[in-house]
């Protein structure tokens, strides 16, 4: 039995997310048509975590099992890419031990969101981020995200739909980077409730207009009342960077 | 008579380039539509230059004439992009004297190039960029384009179509940029012949690759023919960054 492990890129912008669902072109069930081609094997591809429909990856990692695999694992990025559409390429492939599980094992994620502070939206960067037109004082922004830090419960963040058994979670990083009128939100945590980080940026965008002070995330997180945070912003600012194990 | 100057940015990925034509869609047809509807007069926009089927600009630049405009200068773009699809934005206007002609008058113009030089080609950066998967030698990239400054005649790095009196040009800057697994190579001259930024970079790439060395540049100018220059590198990888008057 092998099982092997994918590192992959895509652009989420015409996905129904990465999960398998009836009557909806996902990642997880495109990359499952290419296997089942290549291998021709039923592939049950576990991915590390859901991304939302529209949102982006540069570093989603999955991993399947298979008993036999006829192409050398080296190989296995060039095989699958020519048979995928050009908005998903599998970057790297590996054996990894028959214990791994790429949701169970991942110690760490790391997302970006991208806003672009501009007056007027951007043709060149409106896939890949959300535009926003007024004025935002990134100071305040990283005062308020310094308070996400730390392991708290983040049932303010979580949208209605999530069926996550704790709602507790730890966020270790938090940084802005602001490149001309591009700001990158780059967000480190054990694990993300659904719709997390994009909540999360919506409440920070509150801060970053003057509505509410930086403390004002505090508040957000005691209350434990989805109400105090701010708006869900869209999915296709969001890019999952990085699994770590 | 007014003269009106806009700052245009757009994705090319959709469009027969800037240039109006008989059964394509272009940038400068599109934009001449939503200001006939806004003005209800023909409106013939001039453009700082054409753009090639599938190149970019992220500051294009075109003019207009009218005897009245009922809207003010201030408010035409956000009157323009509301009728404008999403991949084209028009991000300035201004009242300029009525002599200003956006192709005449344009001194110097700056392009960028966007190479991904990684393995495997990018799902997120696959309509802005080209993918070259081999190794390429920066340093002597650079060295490469430092032959190419200067008042040459720059036949060799023209295509077949071209119709340009004068061959003769300046370019007045070469540089490139590193992020990551991304080169961006940004020219600035007194202007481009067709194709010529395209020919160029596919030029400096054989240098990249060791196939020829810095030198080499200097013999495919002062030989004035196009077999001896590179490639012509894809459209989608070029982006008109700015004119300067």
């Amino acid at each position: 039995m092998h099982n092997i492990k994918l590192i992959i890129e895509y652009d989420g912008t015409n996905y129904h997310g990465w999960q398998k669902q009836k009557n909806a072109i996902t990642v997880q069930e495109k990359i499952e048509e290419v296997l089942k081609t290549l291998t021709r094997a039923n592939i049950n591809l576990i991915g590390a975590g859901r991304t939302d429909a529209g949102a982006h990856a540069r570093g989603q990692t999955a991993n399947f099992r298979i008993e036999d695999l006829a192409i050398p694992v080296n190989k296995l990025p060039h095989a699958i890419n020519t048979l995928l559409p050009e908005d998903i390429t599998v970057k790297h492939a590996e054996e990894v031990p028959e214990g791994f599980h790429s949701r169970f094992c991942a110690k760490e994620k790391i997302y970006s969101y991208y806003i672009l502070n501009s007056k007027f939206p951007s043709p060149l960067a409106r896939k890949y981020s959300f535009h926003y037109p007024r004025a935002l004082d990134i100071k305040n922004m990283r005062q308020a995200g310094s308070y996400l830090i730390g392991t708290h419960d983040f049932v303010s963040f979580k949208a209605a739909g999530s069926k996550a058994k704790t709602t507790v979670r730890e966020i270790r990083g938090f940084e802005i980077q602001k490149e001309g009128e591009m700001i990158r939100t780059i967000f480190r945590g054990d694990g993300f409730l659904y719709n997390m980080v994009r909540i999360m940026m919506g409440t920070i965008l509150l801060v970053g207009e003057g509505k509410v002070p930086p403390e004002y995330i505090q508040h957000v997180i005691s209350s434990k009342k989805r109400e105090n945070a701010g708006m869900t912003l869209p999915a296709k600012g969001l890019i999952l960077e990085q699994v770590i194990y």
